[in-house]
């Protein structure tokens, strides 16, 4: 098992019309021909504007033209590609918020359909019911690759700590989280989020949030970023378009839990996360 | 159900000596006289330097001198008092690190033994195996009052989201943590950890620590701190000797979880934090 993995974040601008989005995303893969990651992070909903009315025209079913592309675009690099997330057409004519993962030789790995849908309501502030028209996943999602075990959930999945458990009772020692958080959650809970789950779980997780558009009609907050085991922020962009890459050292995440081995502390004779049989 | 609770922390040194330690606990619990607050919690090990050697010889039973005399105080003044936590010596010849909390009346509401044993060992900072001579507690501990029920944990309890997902499971508004932590994972670990169980439970969180002794065999973080439902530190002192108050509305917690339903988004179905049947 690998523990040296290089890792790309794009903080992208995510706009009108899905061409353009795709162009975007294309421009910044192509960084990797200079960086030479071994894997690459994408934000939630990188191919289309975060608004309810715009998930289901934008959607595709698995195997589709964008899902091809991703594929594609994972083997013409030679990376592991989470491929942030986009609105996903089901058989079941359902339309789902969906990570697909994908290998360096372009096969597909996993994808996480969002779990967790995201119905907030603070007067004045923030609201937005993602139940209206998306769909929940059903499952916790943990893909296998050289560099053991990765999780994988989307934006508000993060806010449940028992999804981030189970992850790291599967072995994983990295959580990749694509999200798009709003300026009311974001400024208090963001980083808190990110480094108390690594912390807890004795992971790295690295969360990847569109570019800020104050214009836009749902703001973002920005802020792409890694966190490691020990809870500390490891590298952070802004609120503009970009991208980091940042090798971590996996093992690392190996050393921390013999010296303070908080899963195994665990009294899982009074107490434990259990996954139900998924649907 | 009342909503709003006046809350007393002291942040006490813990010297040799348990007559010391008791003096100084009645001293700034006659602070109640002007401060009329409805709850006073005191740290862990309050009545005892936080030393292997020395917890069995400073233990006493349920119902000793000590237990009384924290019984009559409660009555004295009035108060819900959660007094820190002293070594008990079990039934069982075992010695717990116990927690007792007391009703206005001075009646026994509850005691909660630590459950999670702190046993670390990061090479040249900090290391302690307190399984050496404590032996855990099997439940988890959540006391009614009139204000509620309230959750109750000590210290490395903290580390352990399912413990406090259960608390908030079983009503409790208000989590309550005698701690001790050091400067090794107090600097990281100690805010984030008590502002982060408040926001994932909607729930306010104290965390009582001692006064920090840089002298002392075993150094404490201090920092004693109030944390609110959205994850906000309300309330914080320094790492000298002293006490806060501070008057919060408990409602606060029902409208958080209202605005932001995360207990009733969580998804069941999937996983579940499942309490076992205690021993």
């Amino acid at each position: 098992m690998k523990d040296e993995m290089k890792i790309m974040a794009v903080q992208m601008p995510v706009t009108e019309g899905k061409e353009k989005n795709i162009e975007t995303m294309l421009y910044y893969l192509g960084k990797c021909e200079k960086e030479h990651p071994d894997l690459v992070a994408l934000p939630e909903m990188f191919d289309c504007p975060y608004r309810n009315s715009l998930f289901r025209s934008y959607a595709e079913k698995d195997g589709g033209p964008v899902f091809q592309l991703l594929s594609d675009t994972a083997k013409k690099y030679g990376i592991y590609f989470v491929a942030g997330s986009v609105p996903e057409l089901g058989d079941d004519d359902r339309v789902y918020n969906t990570s697909y993962a994908f290998g360096p030789d372009g096969s597909f790995l996993a994808k996480h359909r969002k779990m967790h849908l995201f119905d907030i309501s603070i007067p004045g502030k923030q609201t937005f019911q993602e139940s209206k028209t998306l769909s929940p996943g059903n499952q916790v999602t943990v893909f296998d690759t050289e560099f053991g075990p990765i999780g994988l959930a989307v934006c508000y999945d993060i806010r449940f700590p028992e999804l981030f458990r189970l992850m790291a009772l599967k072995g994983a020692r990295l959580a990749i989280v694509p999200a798009a958080f709003n300026l009311t959650t974001g400024e208090p809970h963001w980083e808190m989020l990110l480094r108390m789950r690594a912390l807890d779980n004795q992971m790295y997780v690295l969360g990847v949030e569109p570019e800020r558009d104050e214009n836009g009609r749902y703001v973002a907050w920005g802020h792409t970023m890694l966190t490691n085991p020990w809870g500390v922020v490891v590298k952070e962009l802004g609120i503009r378009q970009g991208y980091f890459t940042e090798t971590i050292d996996l093992s690392y995440a190996d050393r921390i839990k013999e010296e303070l081995p908080l899963l195994r502390h665990r009294r899982t004779d009074v107490y434990e996360v259990i996954e139900k049989q998924p649907k």
